[in-house]
């Protein structure tokens, strides 16, 4: 896809998760699109990114629901305020709470899409649904709470990023 | 620590997972251990296993929570048949349904300690609570219903790793 996706928004000392940060190179970077109503990602799991042989790692799908989960939370909350998500005040999300029931075996090396759902918004908080599908076969459904950074984190955030760069 | 650990007694083809899988060169390489009742693991994420700067990727506390689980779950199986974990048949757990509630931004940078507990155990399933410790303090608290794995999957095994090893 050549549209923008949530992760593209994000500033860019937000933008260092292992999951969907754009700027870390060790990572993932998942990223995420509106589809209608629900939000999509594509991912293809690396050869040793395995379980049991031939099946995907939990963690990893974990992982992804995680990151499309506060993703598509962070989409949410500039769509309902009827803005882009390149104006500010940022929206960023983090995981409260992250639940997956592994309804079947996921397999290895093909590509897997997220689709994820809106269930409920309220305050600060998002539950957003998210379902990993192989061959279009639903095999993981999982629900993210997601939270509004807090003041605490953020205010962290500064510190840590100088302290990472003075590291290199 | 010199001991075993449970997931040096899974058999080779059994021991390929990412998050704890020993003869899985990429992965994380989980390793746990009784401790009395309880059973304990013991990680130190990578710098760039971040979320937000300063903070561990909720991902890969999942990650390590699912692998600890089904390492515990397989040593209770054991334990409860008064058998040692090198004796036959294996008991190999995977993960049917994964919980994780993140009470408090988990500090990079340093060891985390996993602690681990049988909820239940009932027929092929076994529920593990484990917890994530940062200098004492509980970060996340998860939970993960683990099930023996099941005969389709064993079957699969094997050709899949005959498949493996022909691509190399």
């Amino acid at each position: 896809m050549n549209q923008k996706a949530f992760q593209d928004y994000y500033p860019p000392e937000l933008n260092q998760c292992y999951g969907c940060g754009q700027l870390n190179e060790h990572g993932h970077k998942l990223r995420s699109y509106w589809d209608g109503e629900e939000s999509v990602a594509y991912f293809r799991p690396l050869p040793f990114h395995t379980a049991i042989p031939g099946f995907v790692y939990g963690g990893l799908l974990a992982s992804l629901i995680d990151c499309h989960g506060t993703g598509t939370a962070a989409a949410a909350a500039y769509r309902v305020e009827g803005r882009e998500m390149d104006t500010l005040p940022p929206h960023r999300f983090v995981t409260a709470s992250l639940k997956a029931d592994f309804l079947r075996p996921t397999p290895l090396n093909i590509e897997l899409e997220l689709r994820g759902r809106v269930k409920e918004m309220k305050g600060r908080k998002v539950v957003v649904e998210v379902t990993i599908l192989a061959r279009g076969e639903i095999c993981v459904r999982g629900e993210v709470v997601a939270v509004e950074i807090p003041e605490s984190m953020a205010r962290n955030v500064g510190t840590e990023v100088q302290h990472r760069s003075s590291d290199r």
